[in-house]
């Protein structure tokens, strides 16, 4: 049994996808970030970087996004999540999920995470302001180069597309009109029909 | 034959002593940052990022570094550079790797990079007021808690040994004194005695 320490609007949401999406048999549990339970020393025994995701197996602890996503992959073969056979697909899908993970997630964190890199108010505001702009620019590279559709990788299905789709879900509140984005809201909307994205979402709000 | 585009002092390192560790039939092109020609419309037709590393391959373009060492890694399984039939040791692996892409090579870049997030001078000089500070807590975390010793995974070297390398050669610039890293410091100090490393090392610097 696997279990899945998430928060709601988080890209825990990624690896909560793909975990239903392969069928895996899993709980979660909720952490409440307004009482800033992820820095409580209880979980911090769990993942001392006092974020999330985090994935406890019955051989340890996994955290990291990019490397979760490809661990439920190889765990689930069955379910096809990505393209283990093939080292330079799986090298593509592993190098979309690392851009998600070090420069498009890592500029959104600037909206309102400033005190990871800063300390004055003047710099808050002032990353704040670049926000559009810098999803905008990403996802513009997103929607141009990098977005076969319709998933990610093409015709199959991977653990690509349950990360995108957690991405743009931040877009509206990044001042990103989805509108402009054809392919990324083509996308969005196609993983909303998915029965394991349906589910997920509720499992986050309940 | 594989290509790789790097530029010395960036994380291209990691991946050029893992083409030299594994083996690889490869050659590099070195770009100069200071003409930007990172940036050209040359490059930015291989890598519409303008960012390096790009590995140049037989059947397409790779880049982020994480999903290129673990590339090398599959596509060399003789060098051993990664636990490739253990999905729970594989990741491991993997979470170290995208734990330095996305936090610690993240915070060192707002030494230098802060107009990726901001525009003012003064947001500048706060982000590089901090640099110590956040470098020096990322290092902590892996000297205390991500390290096993002698190497990161423990006995076995891997792909997350040159890329550790690779970003410990940023602290003395980074103002964090790896003296308080005893870890750390001898992991420095072992790889740099290996041949592979030494002589990318010396390609870099030709």
């Amino acid at each position: 049994m696997l279990k899945l320490y998430f928060a709601p609007g988080t890209c825990a949401l990624a690896s909560h996808i793909a975990l239903a999406e392969a069928g895996a048999d899993y709980t979660t549990v909720k952490l409440d970030f307004k009482s800033n339970q992820q820095n409580s020393p209880e979980y911090l025994k769990i993942n001392p970087k006092g974020r999330v995701p985090t994935l406890v197996t019955d051989r340890g602890v996994l955290t990291e996004t990019p490397a979760m996503l490809a661990y439920i992959a190889q765990t689930y073969p069955q379910a096809k999540l990505a393209p283990l056979d093939d080292a330079f697909e799986f090298a593509k899908v592993q190098a979309f999920n690392s851009y998600l993970c070090s420069t498009v997630h890592v500029n959104h964190a600037h909206k309102m995470r400033g005190a990871r890199w800063a300390t004055e108010e003047s710099t808050f505001a002032d990353m704040k302001r670049m926000i559009p702009k810098t999803m905008g620019a990403c996802f513009g590279l997103i929607e141009r180069d990098m977005l076969a559709g319709p998933w990610v990788m093409g015709e199959s299905y991977t653990i690509a597309d349950p990360y995108l789709y957690t991405l743009t879900t931040w877009l509206d509140g990044d001042g990103v009109d989805i509108a402009t984005l054809p392919k990324v809201k083509a996308h969005r909307e196609r993983m909303e029909q998915r029965s394991a994205v349906q589910k997920v979402l509720a499992e986050q709000k309940a």
